[in-house]
């Protein structure tokens, strides 16, 4: 018997709606391409948004159709997020850090049949533009004042232009909420890129548990600034939770060094913010040489990659920002975990609530998580048991657009790559990527656990560490660093730095000096780079 | 076409699978109808859920059967709607306060197959099981050594024993998420009860949305107390909220005076609590009376009914405890506003903020409103204009129970039968029920605020006012007042009290003292009843 409740789809229109509505003159502030503030309001978005709707179907986009955008943090970029999604087409964001004929491949694949772009990305335009065989329209994110004078991209379109012409009072149309909504290739490190296609409902209920006290802890009292890009896994889905919950946005435009963001925090009071380690190691150090502080800011989730433990420390307690570290991955829409405390932990000591705060948190309801062995066998849950950790929720892929990949789920559990350990509170810590961690004899050593330590050394700017073979272990850890500018510092002075911090045995057996760690397109290190530069050195040891 | 996520169902089955796995050892504490104190974890009582699907199982519970509740807010009665509701049975909670005859009628109306009750309500189970129509057999909700030695019921059966025979490791089924889950009938004040058929689906949306910040705001770092009984609305959400966010849970049993409820917030450290008006104002008179404060209580939702804005102080300015006024009804699970400042706010002078802090809130996201005029035309948001409230949203009824009622929709929305005003901040603020409100020469006057006025006089235990006939104006004020004990006031008095809190031609034509005020099951003021006795008052200036 079915119960008795209206039956009313989940539908991203119904976010700007309903920010519209109950948070009309909340503003969305952003650093544009231009360099200046824009901001507007929610009610501004969300009646722009239906105009652009209308455009897009001036332009020919229909129901299911794809939808390209190559742009920065930013109103117009949000915009498109609603107004093509919210006629049912999908939204297609793509990472403009990768490399053009990667763009070229994923543009073609998602066979979009146009493609926005920021003014910024005008030069990659031009290099694709050629070789894109679906795309019939490329429209520049700018003003008729802005648009470039003369372009190699034939008719190339002027989004005020489109939005001009169009009129207010779009009625969004009601569909199935299993519709896909947004496109998302991840940036594979082996074969092509694979592309996640979200639906309205996985996108909506994403949100909703997003916006938790536990998860993000959104309300209508925050000014949020997400410096994860919006070509990131829709910036961590808080282009749908900030409207959802009626906060503040503030876009930082291309602007992501250290000063241009600080700036944004202090003028815009930004209470919240969310990135990469890697921005925020800028931001950090920008605030540490002109001896500032946050005014405003009072929490910042760091994801995307294992954030060192050091730098927990420095934001919380330097500057007094809470750092919610957190995992997830383009599969999964992106949250997984974060790490929040519980009642039993209020009354530990600030330096065993941090023994907590470094691990990647707890799963979001919503997400069911386990870890298992290389024999499918689940492990318990006890903190020291490490294992390939598997993933199911509503908001977790099942597959990849046109079928990619073939079937990636074992038994309905989505197998995430990487390697876990989760403590009997439920708290998890990633501790390797499945192809990362190092076999040595039939056991498992963390390469993240060597890593974090070396990069607390005061010497040390990167790190990285590889499973090199070894005649007798089949593979033996191998430590590569970059120094900091200026720092001297030895192999043995490294090796000695592990010293009671881990087990015998998990000690790397050699060291390699290098100039830079090659990192990916999403700013993570390119292990498969470093093992065809280091795979093949050899181990004093071998 | 179609996204490609996880087809997984939203089943309530889910929120304490997720609370045992990751709040394994989180407390729910509960005061026993025998007065002592039970404790046990989330795992526990997913264990005993599991035993108690089982049990159902084996008394011949199938698939969408219902199966009645007539209960305290205890762990048992928390095992029942997990191990009804996962298997796809019906949990239908009964309000023991309602007249056995209505009892019996819910029951039979709802083809109850069994009856659980606790033992407080052995005389009611006895005065009715003889005009129970389906119901198979009753339980009662304790163990072998405190079932009565003899019952006028035949059978009787014992639910401790019902668990011990079964085994654990019970795995829930999986089903389409629109299926029925739980049944509650709205106390309707004309008519039969109605029946709200929740679904799975929009339990758990419901619970998504009323533990975000800017509604109840729920996390595992809270021990939350619902005074607002289980057979209201679920406990407007909390017993499913709380799991699914991992929050301690604190039940009182059926001791709900103001010491009891008070040892209960401090012994366990209870930090957020829900319930009616009535309840708060016996334990602040308690609290008051023995010059008590509250170590760790921080806010509490108050609803039911308006909520007195000297009641809203009290808790605030007296006691440090922050009041979450908000508005819902059984039709909508219940949950519609509640009251939370945005940022534009904070900067507000403390009364200035109360003035936004007496209104019921925001929608929350999921909750469409709109407010209309007798001719359906929608009226503005401007803070002034009243009108009829409609409301629409998945977890909004669409229908009551074998389609009592016939379509109550009116294009799609549900009419709440409640007056309101709305702000342009979207903040709703319910000035009557369309069937109190007075209309006096066309225009609407609201017998709540004129009610909140006369409850601020010193002299003043409650107040109604009713609309009474006048050859004039069609209706009139009439304010019905019960004195405080020893108390003395005029009727010219209280019509002075009004000076300059209301426009003129809202003033009460007369004023008439009574010893008390009658209250419905739910503990509301019977204005059908008052009307009986008052509607035939002969106003002086008729």
């Amino acid at each position: 018997m079915l119960g008795i409740m209206q039956d009313q789809p989940l539908l991203i229109s119904s976010v700007l709606a309903h920010a519209a509505r109950h948070h009309a003159d909340t503003e969305i502030v952003s650093r544009t391409v231009e360099g200046s503030i824009h901001r507007y309001t929610y009610a501004d978005a969300h009646r722009r948004a239906g105009r652009l709707a209308r455009a897009l179907g001036a332009l020919g986009v229909g129901f299911s159709d794809r939808v390209g955008t190559l742009a920065w943090n930013g109103y117009r970029h949000f915009e498109l997020y609603y107004g093509i999604s919210g006629i049912g087409a999908v939204m297609h964001t793509i990472n403009p850090r990768l490399h053009p004929e990667q763009i070229a491949w994923i543009a073609n694949h998602a066979e979009d049949k146009l493609l926005f772009f920021d003014l910024t990305f005008l030069p990659i335009i031009e290099a694709v533009a050629p070789h894109m065989r679906t795309c019939k329209g490329f429209v520049a994110m700018t003003d008729r004042a802005h648009m470039p004078a003369s372009s190699k991209v034939a008719g190339l379109l002027c989004y005020e232009d489109l939005l001009e012409r169009e009129s207010d009072g779009f009625e969004w149309p009601t569909f199935d909420e299993n519709t896909a909504s947004s496109l998302c290739y991840t940036s594979g490190t082996t074969g092509n890129p694979k592309g996640a296609l979200y639906t309205h409902r996985s996108t909506i209920l994403h949100a909703y548990a997003s916006a938790l006290p536990d998860t993000l802890d959104c309300s209508a009292r925050d000014a949020i600034l997400p410096v994860v890009p919006m070509f990131h896994v829709n910036a961590w889905g808080l282009a749908y939770s900030c409207p959802l919950v009626g906060a503040k946005l503030v876009f930082p435009g291309p602007q992501l060094d250290g000063k241009s963001l600080h700036d944004l925090f202090e003028t815009e009071k930004v209470t919240f913010s969310a990135g990469v380690p890697t921005v925020w190691q800028g931001l950090l150090a920008y605030v540490k040489q002109n001896n500032l502080r946050f005014s405003t800011l009072s929490r910042t989730v760091i994801g995307g990659s294992s954030c060192p433990p050091a730098m927990i420390k420095a934001f919380q307690d330097d500057y007094g920002v809470r750092v919610l570290h957190a995992w997830g991955m383009t599969e999964m829409s992106p949250l997984g975990t974060v790490c929040n405390l519980k009642t039993k932990h209020l009354g530990l000591t600030k330096d065993e609530q941090f023994g907590i705060e470094v691990t990647q948190g707890r799963a979001v309801y919503g997400v069911d998580m386990k870890i298992v062995g290389d024999d499918g066998q689940e492990l318990p849950w006890d903190g020291k048991s490490f294992g390939n950790l598997l993933v199911r929720g509503p908001w977790v892929v099942k597959g990849y657009f046109k079928g990619e990949g073939g079937d990636p789920l074992v038994d309905g559990w989505f197998p995430t790559g990487d390697v876990a350990t989760i403590s009997p509170d439920g708290f998890m810590t990633i501790t390797d990527r499945s192809k990362d961690v190092i076999k040595s004899g039939g056991e498992w050593i963390s390469s993240i656990d060597l890593e974090n330590i070396a990069v607390a050394h005061p010497a040390v700017l990167q790190a990285a560490v590889i499973g090199v073979a070894h005649p007798k272990w089949d593979e033996r850890p191998l430590l590569i660093v970059v120094r900091k500018p200026g720092a001297q510092v030895t192999r043995e002075e490294l090796l000695g730095f592990y010293d009671g911090k881990i087990a015998k045995w998990w000690l790397p057996d050699d060291v390699v000096f290098t100039d830079a760690i090659p990192l990916g397109a999403t700013g993570k290190m390119l292990k498969t780079k470093l093992r065809e530069q280091f795979g093949s050195h050899r181990l004093p040891t071998a």
